[in-house]
């Protein structure tokens, strides 16, 4: 509980008017992107500096609520939904790129640098950072690192935890480290860059990062192939994934996200194909251009019907914005979109794509599915009226399916989302209980005061006294 | 200390023969490559299975002796060195090749399998295991997965833990877990597999390892250039650092170096040079010629003397393995070399280099220098007599100002050999005490009895009831 004297310890540490407890500052920061989830929060403050963060969390100890940092509201598994006693920390002016290292090849940035004007800054040295999230024109890199978000990128180039070597960190002790740092390789005591990242704001609010940057590829090429059944796409997925070649980007569409977002962006896409991959290839030119040429024998080879290649980089830009319209295009279909982020090894996205199909209409639900297939990540989204209670529940139950799928195919309930609030009752099906103890042991003996973030990947524990935190299903209008 | 009950419990669990007592055995497994230390343990046991593993480490729990899991002792920085207490586990015939998944690209392995000959069986199929430390025709998966081993090709593949999709694990409780899998993308949960990759045996106990592969890159280039200053080396190595080429590999050999490897190998090494690097690139043919033209040009407008391109495939090997003899060429100079691997950001190799120089003058010490310094981890190694107390102590002086100044240039105190005991001392000046409690906290929420290696990478407890830990510095021999 936020108590009157810890709002006034709050105000002490930063100022008034950064302490926010007007009813509606605490309903902008009720939820995030996720849909169904959310709730007022006690307060919501705007820390200036490390320092005050860092205040901020050591007050929290003493006074007994919880921190909840937020970057731009962009994740799907709840992880930024406060809880009731909880203050949420906004980072709106920690925008600032604070150096760019040419020589060694990274970046020192504050959390609240936007993903895109990262890719900008270090673009026009001739460098390279690759996540690229969907929502990269308005998400954060704090939230980035905090959730380990993927990207249609992640194919080649990997996920934010591939791409991070450093973090300034306040611990949930309201220390402030430094972790990791400029050299290359550093064995020096665990992993604990690693560990922060993915964490989800549970064991660290980051206070500054150090990204890695690489040269910038040269050269990109852009193909559209598109299919007569979402199986022969799978195929020439898991086909383009066990070549030799290593595409930047491989993505699928199946028929509803094509219409959806065709209607949306209206960029000329086949819309009355069964499914559609959009592939890049990228580096140097020669090497592409073999590259592109191999990867439409393949697609050829698995029946498309037909294989196209971008016309130029304005319209293999344009492409790309179509298909990072996808969520939003399916979104205005129905009052509620939930997307999901199932992950299976590349080998098994074709028996994915068939099950989900079967296991949407099992449940009579509306299922678009795109993602990065070439990750084995798809994002199947589920298209209902949030108000109508039978449809929830029917979504609910296929997204139980789709999971049991997930984690029968080898693979994982969230590829790149998190697991938040969202998914923590399906965590233990895939960790098994001696794994999630394991994650459960990590945060008590961290934060032990369960000060950051409480509540999200895992409850604190199956057997703690008082009543469990409350998360209400559905946004608190009142 | 393991009492007479626990042996039996022991021989119980495995078999009477697998479990070893004998002044022998135990001297044999009481130290690993690093010289100076070592102990003999109480026991060594040979499980059979991961079901066997999980019962020893149930029993240490049980009766309070430690475990300490070994591949095969190659390691540089004490991490398999035991304690009096310790029961030492040996992998000898764990070293299958469980399955090679090519569509997934992946692996899964027994972690008694010897590097190279992982790197023999997925070649064979056109994929490709980068990591390649020095040892590679002897070392073991498992050992590199618990130290987190580099190698030659980081600069461009990095090191194990980028390899490293999943693990079988024995936590210290006993249980058996699998954390990753074959899924490429996977954030439910915090990065287990991560805090386990570089853990130097202290959070669990391989049983199994799922490593990534790629398709093997079809051609190598491999350059020769010498240097008249040992400085002008380095600024070469920065310079190509910084260019828009990412090399597999960029060694670096000072002529104290050169002249024992051509002494040892005789591979027509031009030892009155200062500094020679050795530079490899690699992918197809027309890339890599590319950059090889380049990276002469880079090599020679930084007053490269000589750059030569090797002659053939078993020319470039030759020069490899010669690389590779650096160590054991070292070692046979005096006796004892001690091989350090200080690390910093690649822009400082130039100034550690002079560092390094002017300490070795100021203590009175022979110090050959080589390493991989594209990544900027070089192996400052020490050469002096281990029983002249007086020598041993200059040497310990030297490492100590050569760690002082990575820190102070923003580097580790170790690249790729972990802290162990060598390095234990050194890290609070690294990580501060928050870092270190941090990595503690973890240790002994996760580890409560302090069951798995313990006393490496950091003590216990600062304040620990009863006496630290004994580590004699030098092996017992009586």
């Amino acid at each position: 509980m936020l108590t009157e004297r810890a709002i006034v310890g709050l105000q002490e540490l930063t100022a008034r008017d950064r302490v926010l407890t007007a009813r509606e500052d605490l309903l902008t920061y009720a939820g995030d992107a996720t849909p169904l989830l959310g709730a007022r929060p006690a307060a919501v403050v705007v820390p200036r500096d490390a320092g005050e963060v860092a205040g901020i969390v050591r007050l929290a100890n003493e006074e007994g609520f919880s921190v909840v940092p937020r970057g731009a509201g962009t994740g799907l598994s709840g992880g930024a939904v406060p809880s009731a006693d909880a203050v949420v920390l906004l980072f709106p002016t920690w925008n600032r790129i604070l150096e760019i290292d040419e020589p060694n090849r990274c970046a020192w940035v504050e959390p609240g640098v936007v993903t895109a004007d990262l890719h900008q800054a270090v673009e026009e040295l001739g460098l390279f950072y690759a996540p690229d999230p969907g929502s990269m024109k308005v998400c954060t890199i704090g939230g980035n690192v905090a959730e380990n978000a993927g990207g249609l990128r992640g194919l080649k180039y990997g996920v934010t935890k591939d791409w991070i070597r450093g973090l300034e960190v306040v611990l949930p002790t309201g220390e402030l480290v430094q972790l990791g740092g400029k050299a290359l390789k550093d064995v020096a005591g665990y992993d604990l860059v690693s560990l922060m990242v993915g964490s989800e704001g549970t064991l660290g609010v980051f206070t500054r990062v150090l990204v890695r940057l690489i040269p910038k590829p040269p050269t990109t090429r852009t193909i559209l192939a598109t299919f007569a059944t979402v199986e022969a796409a799978g195929a020439a997925v898991a086909a383009i994934a066990a070549s030799k070649i290593l595409p930047s980007t491989l993505e699928i569409l199946d028929r509803t996200t094509l219409r959806a977002v065709e209607s949306f962006a209206g960029v000329g896409l086949d819309d009355e194909v069964e499914a559609m991959l959009l592939i890049e290839v990228d580096g140097r030119a020669e090497a592409v251009d073999d590259d592109a040429h191999s990867i439409t024998g393949t697609c050829r080879a698995e029946r498309a019907t037909t294989v196209r290649h971008a016309a130029s980089p304005d319209h293999a830009d344009e492409l790309r914005t179509a298909r990072r319209a996808a969520f939003t295009a399916l979104a205005r279909l129905r009052p509620t979109a939930i997307l999901e982020d199932a992950t299976v090894p590349p080998s098994a996205v074709p028996e994915l794509l068939g099950r989900i199909r079967a296991i949407a209409e099992r449940h009579d639900v509306t299922i678009g599915v795109f993602g990065h297939a070439g990750d084995g990540n798809l994002h199947p989204t589920c298209l209902i009226d949030g108000r109508d209670a039978a449809e929830v529940a029917r979504a609910e139950a296929a997204f139980e399916d789709i999971f049991s799928a997930t984690i029968t195919l080898g693979g994982t309930i969230t590829g790149e989302h998190g697991v938040g609030l969202a998914k923590k009752r399906f965590l233990p099906r895939q960790l098994g209980q001696p794994g999630v103890r394991f994650l459960r042991q990590i945060k008590a003996a961290l934060d032990p005061n369960h000060v950051l973030n409480p509540g999200k990947i895992f409850d604190p524990a199956p057997r703690c006294e008082g009543p469990p935190l409350g998360h209400p299903r559905f946004v608190d209008a009142t």
